[in-house]
């Protein structure tokens, strides 16, 4: 099987030009097969705020009313998805930005109210992920920008957790690709102490992380991506790290030292 | 030769849903090969009304500073471009949408300022459309649609007129595909006279729009549309038709009576 990494960047990576640059830098040098899904949440929240939509999460998941999603559409399918697509190409990588929506590559449905109502927020159907399309546009050279928004089959425009569409692509690739997921943020890993930067858990497995949750180490925005890193490892991903953008390079090259890497 | 229908549909087909919504059903039943062009201008006015940042159009064209290139790549490549795909996959036609930026469809160097700076703006380069990608989704059976936003060599994001975007398209196709272009808008064609919706004229060849346009009856808003469209039919392509996006079947239909026909 050929390698292929899967990479989820979170907000933080994306609002600062110089992070985002250097990142892009060294995301266009890993070779081989590649993927990179990006959200865009402080970029969303800022554009809300400037046009007067109240912002509301719940256990690090926004609600999505009418107004939210031509936001969130707007920031991350469209100034976000091409902005890291263009600078891609600047960087001799031929790169081609897609929403869930294109080709049906993420089919989704609306997700049901229950408890809470997340409005108009989509939940994948793992099952039925465009992998063929996916493993043409790699097979042809092409690394693939995932923005976290699709459509359900009465094409209503749906918001994605970014965190469940990497593992989900992970796992559906797993099959064809000996794939590696990697959550990049701007800490160094998963902390043991919120506020010591250097307390990195190296090594954590699913029993561990369930442990964690309940005594309070893993809380709010955290949580999607333990979750969603937990299930990866299960279903078939070779490699989940949760790790610093800045050390991607170090990463993909599993230098040690870096980065929290989930086992079973 | 296979035949290519290229529409492209501008900002008043787009801003009022029930028109969309009948124009998307009509074009996804169009049978053989298809791409959608689309503008979105009214409403990156009115969200950058909404963030306070000024407007300025010279000949019809926008002037796209830093925070407009923002704006109209939100708007296009994100808002309408995603909206318009996921309608078309409701309509049971499987469409991808794209900006000029992925795959490096659409190349464009940033317009060099003479009397007129426009900005953040791209003048395509039409021998290095990526063809041969377009041909291999249109060949896979993939509806494509696509956002006037591009990149140029340094990833720098520009804005491109849909129109030169659509005709460009078209001429460059035009050498696999017997292509016809279509420019749908609000009205049933180019008017005689622009206070009289009869007054369509019916037949117009490059040599008569040259005196239309020196004695005032094509003006700002339509001249991109003329321009492009006389320089479609000039280099290849097979028909090109300026039209009501209401009567869009009639149009490819060939049926009599709808629309202005440009000839050589």
């Amino acid at each position: 099987m050929q390698d292929l990494f899967i990479v989820k960047i979170g907000g933080n990576v994306i609002d600062n030009e110089e992070t985002l640059n250097t990142f892009i830098r060294d995301f266009a040098e890993i070779k081989g097969h590649k993927i990179l899904i990006h959200g865009g949440g402080k970029l969303a929240t800022e554009l809300s705020a400037a046009l007067g939509i109240e912002t509301k999460m719940i256990k690090g998941r926004r609600i999505t009313d009418g107004q939210t999603i031509k936001v969130v559409t707007m920031v991350y399918a469209g100034w976000v998805n091409k902005l890291i697509t263009a600078k891609l190409q600047a960087n001799s990588c031929a790169a081609i930005g897609l929403s869930g929506v294109d080709g049906a590559l993420l089919p989704v449905v609306k997700r049901p109210v229950t408890d809470i109502d997340y409005g108009l927020v989509g939940d994948l159907l793992p099952q039925d992920i465009n992998t063929t399309w996916l493993q043409t546009l790699l097979n042809s050279g092409s690394t693939v920008v995932v923005a976290p928004i699709s459509c359900n089959a009465q094409g209503e425009l749906l918001n994605i957790n970014a965190d469940s569409v990497a593992s989900a692509i992970a796992e559906s690739m797993s099959v064809v690709f000996n794939t590696s997921l990697f959550y990049c943020f701007e800490k160094d890993g998963l902390l043991q102490d919120v506020n010591n930067a250097a307390s990195v858990i190296r090594h954590i497995n699913t029993g561990q992380i369930e442990l964690l949750k309940l005594n309070g180490t893993i809380t709010a925005g955290m949580l999607p991506k333990i979750d969603t890193a937990a299930k990866a490892i299960s279903n078939g991903v070779s490699k989940v790290v949760i790790g610093n953008a800045a050390h991607i390079k170090q990463l993909v090259n599993e230098q040690p030292g870096y980065g929290t890497h989930i086992t079973q």
